[in-house]
């Protein structure tokens, strides 16, 4: 791969549409002038809201489709009626087909990741795949999967999670070794269900090479960023991270409140407004967009539905990293070595 | 039972034992001149630190123990060794002998859950007991139940559990009905678990007194107080609570480094001080401390071992709002109409 990123754009998807993805991604172009785009969507649409940025407009194809994957679709409903035609499985097929080296949506969750499985399949000794998404932490910041892809993981899962999640890491960190923890409820060995304790034994049974198992973690290593990698099932992962947005959420609402509440504190609001808008920046959620499918035959990123240019360009950013940096490698070579140490 | 709520106390539990529980048990009856306290543990260490409070001592009796369970030893060891003779236990035993209205405890969790399940047994027709705990949302408070007695769940666990976390909301926050969520990955009813569904379905097919269920809630629900109570078994529950424990660490310390960081900010620092001092308070654990176990034939309520004086009160508040109010009374009432209701 040159250092020319190709990424195809499910430009429909999200709440807000093109309106959104487009200058999203002349935001990111801005970033990395190398980037080119295939923007898959109803063509009448996209070509003048391209057109309002010449750079952009110069590194993208735009190819029609004819439909767009609801919000609210069911998975099964979405592929039934969006396979081969829509903006979504498009852009998912151009992966597929080598005319992308990563796809990006913003669309439904649920459908992108039907979608994804059926075009793309799950990459060879991967039965299911996961979503990783970056978690900021005091430390700096660490990635969490599953946050929601499947439900329920037996231990080779887990194993596999945190083989995948560790070659993320290390690209997006820039490691060369990843440290990796299993979330439970408790550190010591005798607590906790059986799956993680099995997956536990696993890990530190086997030498992978760039991952560094560290042991079991709790719900509160996740913000202490006490590994890079902190690996659970799809249902406590994605209760985990909206626990931690709502919680986020919840202290701003108070502490916008405490700020308002008198007028010295408004006072002193206004001689520290560039301290709290250090803060807000540190908390915005759009800085951290982009949920990762791991283990897929090729990189798909999922926008927040909800998210704005800017946060759209996070997540294109995300793509390109792992394309560039050679993401499906990185997982094969690390699932090569595992498997030979466990057949051993 | 009269306006007197008799407590037994665990005095050596926790990591700072007596130094914490006896100053604890003062400041409680400060505010709540009618309890009478029965004190378990070594009666040289205990009879001195009491003397320094009057008022306690005139509402204390201290009884010895000779044993005081370890805060790291397994469960099954504490019940073999601790037995009849620590501290944990004679304080469990008292609720069950009548001589106390309700038991609370710093030590070790896992222990104390044994222990209760063993001295207490489980209430007729709860199969697993729970842990409840109470969550500061932006709306004011919620139960959340389980964090952390037990791993997995099955149906007819997440009904009782919502009976159970029913009949505590409607006495913490003195309501004639308490609407309960099921904690899950998606609102829409085809997401999730089956367990989850099912009990669902149960839940609202069925007219519980006291019990308005709402449906499923999602992780930013919780600080959202969406709901009364939420339910959840206690893999995820603990994960969640230690999740959202550990958000609120990580942003007062991006808080305090931002306010930290120029002079203008520490100026408005100063202004704002009383704002911050009651997001301090807001955000204080110590304030929400005592983990009620539900399910038992008696009350128990866990303190956080780490706690000070102030927060174990709050838990010596718990259990004396629990006891004053009849918890067990009410969650009898409710699941007696529960269970005609399944049976029908």
């Amino acid at each position: 791969m040159t250092n020319q990123v190709r990424i195809s754009l499910d430009a429909m998807g999200g709440d807000a549409g093109p309106s959104v993805t487009v200058p999203g991604a002349a935001l990111a172009l801005e970033r990395h002038p190398g980037l080119r785009f295939l923007m898959v969507g109803n063509e009448s649409v996209l070509k003048p809201l391209v057109a309002q940025h010449p750079a952009l407009a110069a590194a993208t194809d735009i190819r029609h489709a004819e439909l767009t994957v609801a919000m609210d679709e069911k998975p099964s409903q979405a592929l039934r009626s969006g396979r081969w035609k829509s903006s979504m499985w498009m852009a998912i097929q151009a992966v597929r087909d080598g005319e992308a080296d990563a796809c990006v949506s913003a669309g439904n969750t649920g459908a992108l990741m039907a979608m994804s499985k059926v075009c793309l399949k799950t990459m060879t000794g991967i039965e299911r795949p996961a979503i990783a998404a970056i978690w900021p932490t005091t430390r700096g910041e660490s990635v969490v999967l599953d946050v929601g892809a499947t439900i329920g993981a037996d231990a080779a899962h887990l194993v596999d999670m945190a083989v995948m999640g560790a070659a993320m890491a290390r690209i997006v960190f820039d490691l060369d070794k990843a440290s990796v923890g299993l979330l439970n409820v408790g550190t010591e060995e005798v607590k906790g269900v059986e799956i993680v304790r099995e997956a536990s034994r696993i890990l530190r049974e086997q030498e992978i090479p760039g991952l560094a198992y560290h042991g079991f973690v709790e719900g509160d290593d996740l913000g202490r960023g006490t590994v890079d990698v902190v690996v659970t099932e799809g249902f406590t992962g994605n209760i985990a991270l909206k626990t931690a947005e709502g919680t986020a959420r919840q202290i701003a609402e108070y502490l916008r409140a405490a700020m308002n509440r008198t007028l010295m504190a408004k006072i002193g609001y206004l001689f520290a407004r560039q301290a709290f808008n250090a803060l807000r920046d540190k908390l915005d959620p759009r800085k951290v967009n982009g949920g990762v499918f791991l283990g897929l035959e090729g990189i798909v990123v999922k926008s927040h539905g909800g998210t704005d240019a800017i946060g759209f360009a996070s997540a294109v950013d995300m793509a390109r990293d792992m394309a560039q940096h050679h993401l499906m490698q990185t997982i094969r070579d690390m699932l090569d070595e595992t498997s030979v140490v466990v057949n051993s």
